[in-house]
């Protein structure tokens, strides 16, 4: 075991935040240098917004912060395989890397269904790293189901 | 020559004041029966967010007007053929009919590219329209563009 990198780590923390409010647990992060810019958990249900998935809200974070819509040097760092709707605002932010924990077979556009950043008309491709905390995200979703079944 | 549906014209006109704010022009509507409950321009440089194309800020808008994250029986018309991320959010939406006007092959995820609701792990596909008011629509994205050169 090795210690999980703080930014994941904060992903986490905000995914069982969105736990607690009953949404999905799903968190992000936005990193600028070593720096945590943003953050952001998955609250579609009670932000009445399904574009509100963790990804989006913590890159709309990290733009207004920066005053821009270019996230250039900036990663993501996020609990779950993004979406095919997040990796295309991945996309248009101009996302450096892209850290991710748990793969999601059903929903995920990474390495699931769409592939998105393999797409020959993909304008951005992040650098991908995925795995990172893994077993704790896939556990929190886990956790999740297994109490609404 | 048939005119125009009223929620396409209007999403016409939303493109065209986003042109005016220097944004690429596209403009959305999203329609509850025959009413129009939301209404979106284009706005990533001048919202700081990389995620407001005329979709995600027409659906965020008619959410927050419903109190629901689910677009039920509503209907969204855009003037340019919706991008992954646009698509993303149509389907988590779950936007009953998809009414555009432009082909995009270079950028869209409908018929060209990904072509997001043709895959199977796609949850929800609307029904869809294409080519409305895409002279129109093409003419000012055009007209934008040799602008700039």
């Amino acid at each position: 075991m090795f210690p999980l990198p703080a930014p994941m780590r904060a992903a986490l923390d905000a995914a069982q935040a969105a736990a607690d409010q009953g949404e999905v647990p799903v968190g992000a992060v936005v990193t600028h240098g070593s720096r945590i810019i943003a953050t952001g958990g998955n609250r579609p249900r009670g932000g009445f917004d399904p574009t509100a998935h963790a990804e989006i809200v913590a890159i709309r974070a990290a733009a207004e912060y920066l005053g821009t819509d270019r996230l250039i040097d900036c990663d993501l760092w996020v609990t779950l395989e993004p979406c095919a709707m997040c990796a295309g605002a991945i996309a248009h932010a101009r996302i450096r890397r892209l850290y991710y924990g748990a793969a999601d077979p059903k929903g995920g556009a990474i390495e699931h269904g769409p592939r998105l950043f393999e797409q020959p008309t993909c304008h951005h491709r992040p650098e991908i790293f995925p795995g990172i905390g893994e077993g704790e995200a896939a556990a929190l979703l886990r956790g999740f189901f297994a109490a609404r079944r």
